[in-house]
């Protein structure tokens, strides 16, 4: 099943049921927001699979992914992962940090989560000399999830996955980390592709609470990266779990991953600015991609086994605040 | 004016005007919820104040403040400081980290919102090894703030004053700052006092931004704290500033200040389990109170002019989730 929200002039927008192939959608019935729908899922889930046959089948209007608001535009929680070694190692590269010993928990943080921007929305930023980074990520969405779930309860509360752009400030990154507090100013709000998307949805390409899949980057037009989902050591299932230790997950936490990242770099390329300087610290001592400035855009696509792309397209272009 | 939000069976409340000395309340005639009530402030304000009046001349029913939830039982941010450098130094005492340079902007993390108990609800916790610890806090709720935002527009964004208990697991923090990423485990629900101030019923009290009052802290009824407010090295213009450098701040986003904390701390004790213990290392070169235990409750209160709590009583008890 795939999900959108479309404005209605509210913050959390109209839901809509869309077609597979992305191209109609229909007022969902069942619920009228994301939120509401994910509150009441199981009584609902029925309701909203009946209607996406019926919109696989020609009902609804033409969907203008490019309208789309995010499929949740704002949530209660929203918890971000680092859960790529490689993505790691890399950063530490790029930062000029010592390489870490990798603690045994999944690292996670708390990040803003009451503004998604939509796939097409452009991105306001204070100023080119942050260090302006896309992130590309899957996360997963959640209904509520008790007070200390293990990984296999936290499993069955995973409703839907989605693509995220998670915009980071690299010049405040490593300044925030160094309090030990986490990041305030270097995590501006994040945006999320067109759809969300049921697991089963996915097929085999969820495996093992992963996105085995490849997520396209480019940068003003040009690929930067085509890594896989595949490659994290927690399982979505496992960071859910981690962050329920001692709280409730409310309905509709979002829960990140982290910048996708293969240990196969140097193939398949990076899923954020930074890793690639990463890289370039490592292989020439001096990092030579520049950060994004105004007005550049990034792409970010999941093709399916049909070429189209499976969450929609995320594109979005750096603006002056 | 003072607010407070009682049960209805939503998890918003019913927002309620209660009267300054906290004996009396009337469902808010201008908005049901405090959620609401903060995104049309300007527009209501007014009939607040004077449904307000009618309240302290004896209108509405008599006001259960251990009934009540949190003023705002749920928020879209939560966004904590350490802005009492006494407090910073006891932690890193107590932690046996190095004492750490203090970097030349507010120490902040971000926090989950989704949840804030009543002062009177039991805390269910995981276990007593977790090193279970409160942490007496003031904090401030805020309407919209705009992206950008400076610290003279910040402080016209603040509404409310609220008195906050942070609840901390002393065994988690430590491991989770050194990742940089700061807490997730570490940092379960917090807790309100019952009733919400507008800054000016603070009269003079309010002061730079800050809260120049007495918290007083009480471990299952004997005295543990008392430290003033006011020893903040930002004020909270300057925390809400700070954090709106590249996000716009939701109506209901809720800034604490972090734990009180004074220089003279040997005579007015601590507002935290750890601080406390930070001051034994120093003296004794060991810890010798220990954490929180099931069953042990603290109670958190400020006193006014006339001898009456001016946010109510906050009184929690430790139970085993």
């Amino acid at each position: 099943m795939k999900l959108a929200t479309l404005p209605d002039g509210s913050r959390d927008g109209r839901l809509h049921v869309v077609s597979r192939d992305l191209t109609r959608a229909a007022p969902a019935e069942a619920a009228t927001t994301m939120l509401k729908a994910l509150e009441r899922w199981d009584e609902i889930v029925s309701g909203l699979a009946a209607q996406y046959d019926t919109v696989n089948a020609g009902a609804g209007e033409p969907f203008d992914a490019m309208a789309a608001m995010a499929p949740l535009p704002r949530a209660w929680q929203w918890m971000d992962a680092s859960a790529y070694m490689s993505h790691s190692k890399l950063m530490d590269a790029a930062f000029g940090f010592e390489e870490k010993k990798h603690p045994d928990f999944p690292l996670m943080y708390q990040g803003m989560s009451n503004q998604f921007y939509g796939s097409a929305a452009d991105m306001p930023m204070t100023s080119e000399d942050d260090g302006i980074d896309f992130e590309a990520e899957f996360g997963v969405i959640t209904s509520e999830v008790p007070f200390g779930a293990t990984p296999e309860v936290a499993a069955k509360c995973i409703r839907l996955v989605v693509q995220i752009n998670d915009w980071s400030l690299r010049r405040l990154a490593p300044v925030e980390m160094k309090t030990g507090f986490g990041w305030i100013r270097a995590k501006p709000a994040c945006a999320m592709a067109p759809v969300a998307v049921t697991p089963d949805e996915l097929g085999s390409n969820w495996r093992d609470c992963r996105v085995d899949m490849t997520l396209n980057v480019f940068r003003n037009g040009e690929r930067f990266g085509a890594a896989s989902g595949y490659e994290m050591n927690y399982g979505f299932h496992e960071l859910v779990a981690h962050t329920a230790y001692s709280r409730i997950l409310p309905a509709g936490t979002v829960i990140g991953g982290g910048t996708v990242s293969n240990a196969n770099f140097r193939e398949v390329g990076s899923s954020c600015i930074a890793e690639r300087r990463g890289i370039e610290m490592i292989d020439h001592g001096e990092a030579r991609t520049h950060f994004m400035r105004f007005g550049e855009s990034v792409k970010m696509e999941v093709f399916g086994a049909d070429g189209a792309p499976v969450f929609g397209t995320l594109n979005q272009k750096v603006v002056k605040a």
